[in-house]
């Protein structure tokens, strides 16, 4: 018998999906109308996954809304509705369920996306699944399968610790830079930071059919550049920039945002290559199941 | 401390969501474009709950994706979009979940609806998480608010013993029906049987601020009266039709899908009160976490 285990996440998801409508991109974008791409994307929270036992309620409210919000972020879409589905012990507190919700609320205020349905149900420990639906203007999602070699590797913020700093709770989903971004034109592939620098920039590539070279200096880092390129749940965005405009698009953050992104590597033309200071790097993040 | 149980599962919904936009047909309807509603609705499907661990994986894909079919039915709507998030042991046969995800597929093919997306993620049971996105022409989606006194209340095909006779894993969600009672004109007021009978009508009741009054002799029962009322999972649909226009909506069905769907009822004036041949019916039927 082979596992879920002996299988792997990615290639398990890969298998399972195979026969079915394309899946790979942070979102599924399909057509909507004249004016407008739906865009739709779920996300489970589960606890002994995703948080413990003791992580405060509205903590894990909030970190299950952002994720999905943060999956938005990364094609450039604005989110509209959130369903989810709860799920609990029975004799789970109904205090903690009612502060979970809060946390959720906390997140639909800030950034004014409407919970609109959902269901409640048991099983043995607490689950959230959040399902986000919104749209972007037709043709104009951002994909990971949009980098060229010679493009400019960009990041929206430092990386790494992310469990260690409590910032995998409290993360604000980079809703309003990703408009930005996607509204300034500049940008060619993007995608969110969520199972490491290392790891996510490589479905960049394999979409892309392109490598890459990091500059480890220039990687902006919370503590470790190991932590920087291993470590997961950064929640913030990874781009690229054509080589010929990147002056000026660094111009126009200054201008319009009041920053600048650290430009962290660049695209190459040896295909799923990954290098680091010109040595290649070969070590996975951690996978989930494995 | 109150824990979920003690609240009980509808009264949990009610708190839980009380201050978030409205909720409480089956699905969430929501303006889309100049043509069309948005419909959008998911639902969990977990070991132990909905299935149990001998339960044949091809079933569990079915009825998981069935379930969320039937509730764009019971609001004449038509589903287009799925995304799952499949919660599984690190130690899950691995072709158990391609035989869930063939199970999928079957529905998918039936009714002509992509798999667009969702996760997969580490879970201490097998659990689907079923979310659905649809469409229904604009302001012609039904509700459970729409019924009134004097309405015949009708339901699509015989209830009760659902889990005797395996109905509840390989039921048909009533899609077609549906759109044929949606286009017909005639329906006031509908939703789909996941509760019971006299659970669900009273969801109706309640929405449309009415009563009803039942027929025992007319309700198309599998076995007995008792399970017809108060059995779950049937996944027909309940609606009702005004009076005067019921003997044109008989004769239309039959012409349009050569059957005819039995009268159970009437809609009376008095808020929420439900009879059986007179008699107020009080009983409720078994409620998740109670």
């Amino acid at each position: 018998m082979k596992t879920l285990k002996d299988v792997g996440e990615h290639n398990a998801i890969a298998a399972l999906t195979a026969n079915l409508k394309a899946v790979g991109d942070d979102c599924a974008v399909l057509p909507l109308d004249a004016h407008y791409d739906l865009v739709l994307t779920s996300d489970p929270l589960i606890q002994g996954v995703h948080f413990t036992p003791g992580t405060a309620p509205e903590a894990i409210g909030w970190k299950a809304a952002a994720r999905v919000l943060s999956d938005f972020a990364a094609m450039g879409a604005d989110p509209q509705y959130l369903l989810i589905n709860l799920v609990a012990p029975p004799d789970e507190d109904f205090q903690t369920l009612e502060k979970i919700y809060a946390g959720v609320s906390n997140v639909r205020k800030l950034f004014n996306v409407d919970l609109v349905g959902g269901d409640l149900a048991q099983g043995p420990v607490l689950e959230l699944h959040v399902f986000g639906v919104g749209r972007v203007p037709k043709g104009k999602a951002l994909f990971r399968s949009g980098a060229h070699p010679g493009d400019i590797v960009y990041v929206t913020g430092p990386l790494g610790g992310s469990f260690e700093s409590g910032k995998h709770l409290n993360f604000m989903p980079r809703i309003k830079e990703a408009k930005w971004l996607r509204q300034s034109g500049f940008v060619r592939a993007m995608m969110d930071i969520s199972d490491g620098l290392a790891t996510d920039l490589r479905h960049i590539l394999k979409a892309s059919k392109v490598g890459a070279a990091l500059d480890s200096a220039a990687i902006p880092k919370v503590k470790t550049l190991e932590q920087a390129l291993f470590d997961g749940e950064d929640f913030e965005l990874l781009f690229t920039v054509h080589a010929d405009e990147a002056d000026q698009f660094d111009f126009q953050c200054l201008e319009d945002l009041d920053q600048q992104f650290p430009r962290i590597g660049k695209i190459t033309g040896q295909p799923e290559t990954l290098t680091l200071d010109g040595a290649i790097l070969n070590r996975k993040a951690f996978e989930h199941f494995r």
